[in-house]
């Protein structure tokens, strides 16, 4: 398995009057690297996906600075029509934030989820994970 | 002539660095107030029109607070197939900023400016303000 | 137990290309409500509060419209130095997302957790909702 | 003279529901690449300064893409407390907006002007852009 990385610019105004980069940038953040690693890196992934889910824990303040974070990805939990985006968001050397989207792929036409077709699961499945969490209980599912 | 009243709410992350709501969150204000003005209130106006040109002075700060800031509109520059949007946004009782929007009427379809329409003329009429601006020259010219 | 009922407004820029209102912008409005819950209606509530996580379950898409959305809080989970935001956001009548924020009270001066003032217990506590979740599985720990 | 050249990344929910770049977006272009060019690059540059006015024309809609935006910026009109920084911000190489921003150099602790500074004026003139403008009137004042 391989981790898609990508590097992600922050904003000087994502900062708030905190002098922190505010919580709801890093969902931007998160956002540029999904695009990236679905429809520019991949031609053959559609459309048709929406956002059902997401979790975020933020481990560490991050202040703006002109150079960019590093995001990683993998994929996780890939069903029929649903799977899952895990990142791990570094600020230099620092983990900085870690988060977890579930995706749905979604027909726009009937406004009905769609299976993921075989071209998207064969993207998806490159980037699945199946090494032990760092900090997954030893007995299993953490979640 | 009438001027369009509208009530935009600040939100606490438009708020950057320095305390202040950052300038770029006004542009938003301003759409905010145009697009209640144009879509929501007078539902014969068309929805293809494209923004040509913003101006914007800054005249004092504003700290974020859940109270309303208050838009007044009006409309100058009636054209063939634009007019200019003006604004005074005040933070209660203190003229914070005052701004000017160009916009062109658009055909989606064609990709090409096109013709105001009786109805949308109608509509700006009612917002033309033809009195004298505060800061006008007398000469003429104000800029 | 009283719910906090807090009306947001969205904006019309908050829509991306899918023309349904970005992901992100939700938490712009959870951070709405959650401000002027602890910060403007009650002055007892100290300013050092931090984000740990977010969760949000995205259950309907929606477009932009000028009346305010209704967003629900209470609190759940109350302990020494931190606690959790539970959110139900309404768009009319129809229940568009339910979100969770953990927030840990902070220091920002000797730049630690704090533990949670007897102030602010007081406050938090009158949120604390001890009904059954309507998702709650029978046998408990509803996640 | 030389102009400073800084390359902005668009983010995917810069677009709006016409599918392109909301206007409000190019605020922050703007922003990002003078943050850079006055506190990255010239650690002599002061931290106050506050933006008086904008000025921008839209001459093409932008489509969001991964790779970034070039930004070229100059100074223009150095007074002794303001000074104006002009833009032209292109797609590939496309011309897709003008921009111009006055700044005012600001002391924060007295809340009042204060005048730019022998180093800052030493920055700002090797940005300074004595040559006519492509759009510039023949017999003299631009506007």
């Amino acid at each position: 398995m391989a981790r898609f990385v990508h590097e992600v610019h922050m904003r000087w105004s994502d900062m708030d009057a905190y002098r922190h980069i505010n919580n709801s940038a890093y969902l931007a953040y998160l956002e540029e690297a999904r695009v990236v690693m679905f429809f520019h890196r991949h031609s053959g992934f559609s459309d048709g996906t929406v956002i059902a889910r997401h979790e975020i824990d933020y481990l560490r303040p991050v202040v703006y600075h002109p150079e960019p974070l590093r995001l990683e990805l993998w994929i996780d939990e890939l069903a029929g029509a649903r799977f899952t985006v895990r990142y791990e968001v570094y600020d230099g050397p620092v983990l900085a934030a870690r988060a977890a989207t579930t995706c749905v792929t979604f027909d726009f036409r009937t406004d009905r989820p769609r299976r993921i077709t075989a071209e998207e699961r064969g993207i998806l499945a490159g980037f699945l994970d199946e090494s032990p969490q760092p900090d997954a209980a030893p007995t299993g599912g953490r979640r």
